[in-house]
């Protein structure tokens, strides 16, 4: 490949479009005609302004956000987030629903209780090792909110679909399904994700507000950690993470011109999962981990017969250059992560990689 | 200029050495042979960890920190840090001094006073605009800290040396001032700075926290805004800021390998700080800000003789390519902010501009 890029199968930070690191790459110490470089210039700059502005409009656009909804810019990754979410909206006795389907899930969970807010978990698919999205839930009709992972990265689960929870705001932490497909965003209060996946580098989230929820904050927070203080600055309160910004435009950019909007983008993350559990499936080499109807189109996790042989496959793929296909370390096994930017063509490379494996191996 | 490149005078994001935009670009795509962009590799993976390791490493010996010091990479900036000392150290009806030196002394008071935390401002210059630093200040001795900001970037003060507040440990918000002179480092308990204006991009804060600081902070915080939870995991609980963190890593090396360590640092920035005071004193035109023995060498504050004038230099001086040297915008005026990656040759040639433009407009 060009430059001699891997394959990159990484679970985040993730691979970016080549396009968008090429045009990183070529303004790096000229920005634009600034004489700078892009980390060089100001956040009170007519040029970062036009990034920023530039970002929350492509963003607006591809998730065909209506007025009420403000895009942020925030710092600290999701798992800030896990924090911000229940401080900014539980106050008093009031209570919110979790829905707890593997490792970050029970993180958000954790951040609510230690601030000794109201937490009530509705489901859990911890009985068969989170292998499942849980479904018929009984949501409480009091609840401030729903909170749900949309995407697990670990467990390779993801939401096919999004439950009805009435008139309860729906609360998602997208990290890692962001801008993957469409959904109806009108089910959503607040919509948060680390942009290390699907949408730029590590160091920015991207945080989805609706208003009615921005009117539930309390003044009496620490400034950084309010969304109002987020929302009435256009995200620069403070200096923001300009570069991790600017890479996040770049980014939504390219969904739009060049892949062509999440229909598209969607259509193409079908063909590539369909690609790796379909090798998967016509294996009894390979096994999937998760249920058929709560497979991830975003991380495809896999096991091999035994141990030995998956440490041995994921040592010959980084040899052929296929990057990231181990396991989190907390479960073990593999894992193709599949986000945006990986092509078809690596997805095609890999299960070939994975069928001629299995030819020497199985 | 290479690749007309601007004199770079922006108050923060601000410059960095050219060197080190070169060595990011040219391995952009391909990080040191791992087939992928910076942006795009694990910070689980040995080559991050190679380079939040090595950072550390710097940081340490260029501030001469013994081993009861960590270095943390925190996101959020220092206003972050405003919110998280008072957090993390001030429980019960224990109390803190402030000394208020400006913008940023008085947004640090605000968010410990939002928490409802017990704090003493013990000292402030805002009698006369913050144009000098206080001096034979009374500390309360059982205070918990004590919390000034080490250089003040709108007003153009700077701390000559630091007060002796005996067993008291020192806080500061160095944002605009860290590596770029020797200090006593072991009067201080903790030390913040968002890297933007003297150590790399926006998008990081370095933290530097003393054992026994580390110590006081309780369990029961949510995990993104202890110290501890930075400390334990390496600054890797979560996903860090990567990018901006091996930026830092550069910069250091930078400070270390070419310039020489700190002791070079001051001297150079001395010689520059020189250069511009020297220009304005020897002037009826240009008038400096701040009281001559509280003048800061990172931002070298000034007036012309009038407002029109002040737009016209600005604007002249944009078209002969110096940037950023508008004042802040709560204060108008002029700037020139001289960080570290500010060239002597860059201030020269400010001083020559400084110099035509008054024999043109004097």
């Amino acid at each position: 490949m060009k430059e001699n890029r891997f394959y990159n199968f990484n679970p985040g930070p993730a691979a970016l479009p080549l396009s968008v690191l090429e045009e990183i790459k070529d303004s790096f110490l000229n920005y634009k005609g600034t004489g700078m470089s892009i980390t060089e210039i100001s956040h009170r700059s007519k040029s970062f302004d036009d990034v920023m502005n530039d970002a929350v409009s492509r963003t607006k656009r591809l998730l065909k956000l209506n007025d009420n909804f403000h895009v942020l810019f925030c710092q600290g990754g999701a798992s800030l987030q896990f924090c911000m979410v229940p401080m900014n909206f539980l106050q008093g006795d009031r209570s919110a629903d979790y829905v707890n389907t593997g490792t970050w899930s029970t993180k958000a969970i954790k951040e609510a209780r230690i601030q000794g807010k109201q937490i009530k978990v509705v489901a859990s698919s911890e009985d068969r090792n989170f292998s499942y999205i849980p479904q018929n839930i009984q949501f409480s009709s009091d609840a401030v909110y729903v909170h749900l992972t949309s995407n697990n990265t670990i467990k390779g689960t993801q939401w096919a679909s999004f439950p009805d929870t009435g008139d309860v705001p729906l609360i998602s932490d997208m990290s890692s399904d962001i801008m993957s497909r469409t959904f109806d965003v009108d089910k959503f209060g607040l919509i948060y994700a680390g942009a290390q996946k699907n949408i730029g580098p590590a160091g920015v989230c991207m945080v989805i507000i609706r208003n009615d929820l921005l009117e539930m904050v309390p003044d009496t927070l620490p400034s950084m950690l309010k969304y109002t203080t987020f929302a009435s600055k256009n995200s620069m309160f403070n200096t923001p993470p300009c570069f991790a910004i600017y890479t996040v435009q770049l980014v939504l950019k390219w969904l739009e011109e060049t892949i062509g909007g999440l229909e598209k983008m969607e259509e193409i993350n079908r063909q590539k999962a369909d690609c790796i559990y379909k090798t998967i499936d016509s294996s009894d080499f390979y096994k999937a981990t998760a249920d058929i109807d709560s497979r991830s189109k975003m991380n495809v996790t896999f096991r091999l017969p035994n141990e030995e042989l998956e440490k041995t496959f994921i040592a010959k793929a980084a040899e052929n250059g296929f990057a990231g296909l181990k396991g989190h370390r907390s479960v073990g096994g593999c894992r193709a992560s599949i986000y945006n930017a990986t092509t078809l063509e690596a997805t095609e490379a890999l299960s070939d990689f994975m069928k001629t494996f299995e030819r020497e191996n199985g």
